[in-house]
């Protein structure tokens, strides 16, 4: 069994902590360790460091190495060219160069889980259902009738006295009218992009499915490892379409019945924004104020302040987003963090690169 | 005629701007030049620079001087204690020198005035009834119910077609109820603080209400100048008590019928906080939106940033106070901009002098 750490996302509804150079997956957001650093420790109840793999992008290779000296240094896979995760995790798969029977976890660096011991539980289950020649993925017990995710509609299930249950299909990010009777229903979970396969499973699937893509890992497959040789996988990713697991694997996997999924209620959260971080680390701390750095408040509530070296102080705050870095200053409204995004495009076309 | 301003607050309320090396008056909240400057420009219609004379505490006079250097640096009296704003008008009545049959001006160093030539207008009224005799003082015209100031209640006009009229009475800072029905009666001006008396006037008062120091300032006016003379200043300025103007001449002069009121309607503010800076900088800008800095806004209203050398983003704010400066930040909601005071207290507890 390995897993394959996916690394390569930029994060930049986290901006201003997240910058090109030093993405989501990098910064120590819920505690003293970094988003990675807590992904990888999260497995280590199934794996030992030497079956855990991460691929990211070529330019963060190093400080991803520097993040897990735990690691051997090549088990860093630099991805010379983002094509999406379908490709990321072939190409993790090919470069691994691991035995096709083994199981694959396929996992996001950057996710929050409170409660660990009933995320170790639940990927032993996806890797049984995995041996047994299913995708799998894992679904999250929704907690509230939230749009930003895909939902999973649960299907059959395995056994009577399982709770794993084959997916009857992937549904898109709903409205909010649809997310209510989504969680009103009961049979839905939230998409976590979360996956556990044999590797070879996942190859005739890719065949299946993506045939393109199937074929120009198995040309990188063949390549001599000589110097350099990393240019000719860059040139043959290079025409490939950007295809998600999601919906180049999973949603046709699923109309035939192949998906299987592990429902997971462990207080997970993707951390997709601020709010998103301020609802999880609210959770774990009990409290609806979260603050690190040094700071003094008087009278908030619902309020995030991540700080930098700087004395921060708010007085009567109530859902707002304050992040404190060296060159640049957010003050958010909890309910618009999901509009950075569109704020980073602005700053861009007012100052070029400068604060990205 | 001459012009004291006084210039010996501390202005803790616009924390983390005003520190204790850098008060108030010495701050650029309203444009590119500080208060202080602004209120001696103020002046520039009825006097020239050797005519102004500030007194500020010992601390200050350095960077007061730098600030003005259109004055002759000696016009800049450094008080070595202080005791309120009778001790401070008295002693600068003394140092410096002036004929007492000159008028003297006495004017805060850190209010805000948006129409300058309203002002300077009412300032000359103000000479003219002082040169008559009276102690004379300029009312504002009420815009709002506020309770952080005192009121004027407005008695017999002086000439019936003048607006210059006889100080009824003083009335302390009045609870939201009595602010209201002032508002509504007409006849209350807000008091601003600011003076207009011969020496002479103003001198016999202080014999008439507050004769302890109306003694030790003959004493000081008797001393020899010699070097060192500051230090017997400073013994007898000791065990006065400290008396303000309000409380301790204008109230028993408004009782006996001697006190005059110009009234003032010239968009005045004492920028007593960040939310008062915030109405006065709106209403002169037509913006709820008011920014200095390099500042990036998606949707915000009613607020006020006040940027340094970073750059600030605020998304969907409502009725907030942001203000960033190298070692601290404060990120403050509108209407509890008065509790910064309490809220230094905690500082000071935590963190001794460092960020005060």
């Amino acid at each position: 069994m390995f897993a394959i750490v996916m690394a390569g996302g930029s994060g930049t509804r986290l901006w201003p902590l997240s910058r090109r150079r030093r993405p989501k997956q990098l910064l120590a957001l819920t505690g003293e360790t970094s988003l990675l650093q807590q992904t990888v420790a999260r497995l280590a109840p199934l794996l030992g460091p030497q079956e855990v793999y991460v691929i990211t992008s070529a330019a963060h290779v190093r400080p991803t190495q520097e993040q897990l000296p735990q690691l051997p240094p090549d088990n860093v896979l630099g991805e010379p060219l983002a094509r999406s995760t379908a490709t990321a995790a072939g190409l993790a798969t090919v470069l691994s160069r691991r035995d096709p029977d083994e199981v694959s976890l396929v996992l996001p660096a950057d996710h929050f889980v409170a409660d660990e011991a009933r995320f170790a539980e639940a990927l032993r289950d996806a890797v049984r259902a995995a041996e047994r020649g299913y995708l799998v993925t894992l679904g999250i017990v929704p907690k509230s009738p939230a749009t930003g995710y895909g939902y999973i509609k649960v299907g059959q299930r395995l056994h009577p006295s399982s709770a794993i249950a084959l997916v009857e299909r992937f549904v898109e990010k709903p409205d909010a009218a649809r997310a209510a009777a989504f969680l009103k229903d009961g049979g839905y979970l939230w998409n976590a992009g979360i996956f556990a396969w044999r590797a070879y499973t996942f190859s005739q699937a890719l065949h299946r499915f993506q045939p393109q893509l199937a074929a120009a890992l198995e040309q990188m497959a063949a390549l001599n490892r000589v110097p350099g040789w990393m240019s000719e996988v860059s040139q043959l990713l290079e025409p490939l379409p950007a295809v998600s697991i999601d919906v180049g694997i999973a949603e046709p996997a699923a109309a035939e019945g192949r998906m299987a999924v592990v429902p997971l209620d462990a207080g997970w959260s993707d951390i997709g924004s601020w709010s998103a971080l301020l609802e999880a680390l609210s959770a774990t701390q009990g409290s609806s104020l979260v603050a690190s750095g040094q700071h003094i408040d008087r009278g908030s509530a619902r309020v995030l302040v991540h700080g930098g070296d700087r004395l921060v102080v708010t007085v009567g705050l109530e859902d707002i987003i304050v992040v404190d870095t060296p060159d640049a200053l957010l003050v958010c409204a909890r309910e618009r963090a999901e509009e950075i995004k569109a704020v980073l495009d602005e700053i861009a076309a007012q100052e070029g690169d400068r604060y990205l």
